[in-house]
């Protein structure tokens, strides 16, 4: 039932002969569980009515497509910066319907923000789009610890220690989880983006911080506390500037969407708009634009250097500003990362845009919450409310 | 089978009553499987003369010692920079006995090395050591392509795409496997040495060369093609000497076995007795010396910090020079990695000294020869000579 809802959840609307070829059942076990999964309310059977016809197809009894059930949904929330975004999604990872708000200044703080967004899923809930609602999944950008969703630091919005999943789920009584940001990101992109059916993925993600997820043998690395992965805080340039961790010229000293506007002498903010604004501006050709944004490439290059010596990735997708910066500067990228001098990168170098966007992280957060049902579509109680589920 | 083998081979003599409480077998199991691991010749079971008594113990039928019938063999091979040794290993990871040569000038061509192992294979094989003899394993100071063997890249040896298995193997007419010197010092580390139960482990060591060898969720890194683990080739400073492999302040440049002896101002060569001479002149009072080692020190600080930032290690284990300098310079190792400025070292800093020493990679290389049978140990043929089993 898992592999079977898993594989309708992540394809879509797919035949029961598709199923039966991808899964290795045969039809019947096929059908009985297709059954079983309508009965408790998550997939639906349509009429083989808009179904293609395929030539030369073998004849018999015309197999019937097998749909999520968009209305068994979850709320993905993605806290950034500068904005909060909520939005439902449904089984099939359809955003159904999505809210963003800009943080008032000072409204880190992180019961006002659990407010502020409890109060945005009030008003998605009250829309009705979904007939049941599993729970709240929600993308931070910073370190939380695997065990109990603690969000340990998380320094751009000025938090330490914030037990931001048990506020949330407080105030909308409903089960919530939470993980990095980028770890939700890389999540999203093997599961349904650029990374689909690769082992070995590297994510890098840039905004105003840079996150890192990455998964090893299929799995998502985690560490032993569940804060592997910070690309951010590795080292590029010995003689950089401080970073607000404390040490000196790491990666987000030299690719944040901060130090690129300062350096192209723009003010802060602005977020995807206003980087691709500035790399319009360097293609047509401002000389500041343009140095600012080929130091930027330079430095993700050298920023990627550890990442291919130390886990020789089969795919590297880059996410956010790092996105726009290689996909209009690949060459100064590659430079700064000197494949030639690294085998691992010699071997293998398969750098790629993010396929999801800006929504990465979002649609991450709302496969964190979809993962318990996927894992075990029986457990879910049909009749009981979904509050009561946790 | 499997599981009651590499039990026996990794813990030695163990009584049948341990072996049903850790595997989570009945007796009588036990029992069955002993007896067929006895069959094939793998195992023994001794009478329990020597057993120590233990208060309190239940009467009852006193508990065989099954113990590895270290008369099944592996050869295992270390390729140095300076020195080759091959070792007689039997089941249960003890060394037999062993031989090393050093590299006579220019005697780095493959085929002469291979042709110089192949002698000493020879020689350790007269001595009748091993009933049976399951294969040879070889460590390799370089890039080990995973799929077959090949040595793509070891500049230390300057070799670029030996297939040093295939020479070594028509040599001898035996299997031959073949892997990195740092990944099996971390497999071999992390079956019977430091890092024993740990699922997240960072094995770094240096000789001549910086190698690195990871376990993630209890599994070899390895990434795409396996070259994972290159952590001799992260950047630690910018403004560091030009690498070997073409970059720029590589931490191989930095904590090298030669780099350390030049610093201070002493001649290449000598391996882990010159390190320590080193060590013992700098706590003596020699300041040159002193300042060499705080150096070296102070840069395996800094190569740490990538570990830590993206692997977020369960156990760090260094081997080699780094495990001496580590255990002579804690401190200024620590004030390089400035474990505060990370979430994940502040939360987990676990780094220990290698506990098997120079023999890391030679019990490695055993290990990787002894796979296969502890893998399935009834596919091994009895009455058939190893060479025929390939």
């Amino acid at each position: 039932m898992s592999a079977l809802l898993t594989q309708v959840h992540l394809q879509g609307p797919t035949t029961r002969a598709a199923l039966t070829t991808t899964l290795g059942l045969n039809r019947s076990t096929i059908g009985d569980l297709t059954r079983q999964l309508e009965e408790i309310g998550l997939l639906v059977e349509v009429p083989p009515g808009e179904e293609p016809v395929v030539p030369g197809r073998r004849s018999g009894r015309p197999s019937l497509v097998v749909a999520p059930r968009e209305d068994v949904t979850v709320l993905a929330v993605a806290l950034d910066v500068d904005r909060i975004t909520v939005a439902v999604v449904g089984l099939g990872g359809v955003v159904l319907d999505r809210r963003t708000r800009l943080h008032q200044r000072g409204e880190h703080d992180g019961e006002r923000v659990a407010e502020t967004v409890a109060q945005m899923c009030g008003e998605l809930m009250a829309l009705g789009l979904g007939s049941r609602l599993l729970g709240v999944g929600v993308s931070v950008p910073g370190a939380v610890r695997e065990s109990d969703g603690m969000v340990r630091f998380a320094p751009n919005l000025g938090w330490t220690d914030v037990p931001f999943a048990d506020l949330l789920a407080t105030e909308l009584r409903l089960p919530v989880v939470t993980a990095n940001d980028a770890d939700l990101g890389a999540l999203a992109e093997h599961m349904r983006g650029a990374a689909v059916g690769a082992d070995d993925v590297a994510y890098l993600s840039g905004s105003v911080g840079i996150g890192g997820g990455f998964f090893v043998r299929g799995l998502p690395l985690r560490g032993a506390s569940g804060f592997a992965g910070e690309v951010g805080h590795v080292m590029v340039d010995s003689n950089g500037d401080q970073c607000r961790c404390g040490a000196v010229g790491c990666l987000e000293t030299k690719v944040g969407e901060n130090q690129l506007l300062a350096a192209a002498g723009r003010l802060p903010g602005g977020g995807p708009p206003a980087v691709a604004e500035l790399i319009k501006a360097a293609d047509a050709g401002d000389a500041r634009a343009g140095q600012a944004v080929d130091g930027v490439a330079h430095w993700l290059g050298v920023g990627l250097r550890p990442v291919f010596a130390l886990f020789n990735p089969e795919v590297v997708v880059l996410g956010g500003l790092l996105s726009q910066v290689f996909t209009a500067r690949r060459t100064i990228v590659l430079e700064g990362l000197d494949p030639q001098s690294l085998i691992s990168a010699r071997d293998v170098l398969n750098i790629r845009p993010s396929s999801l966007g800006d929504d990465a992280s979002l649609l991450g957060a709302a496969e964190l919450a979809f993962a318990p049902l996927l894992a075990e579509p029986g457990r879910v109680d049909v009749d009981r409310p979904v509050a009561a589920q946790g």
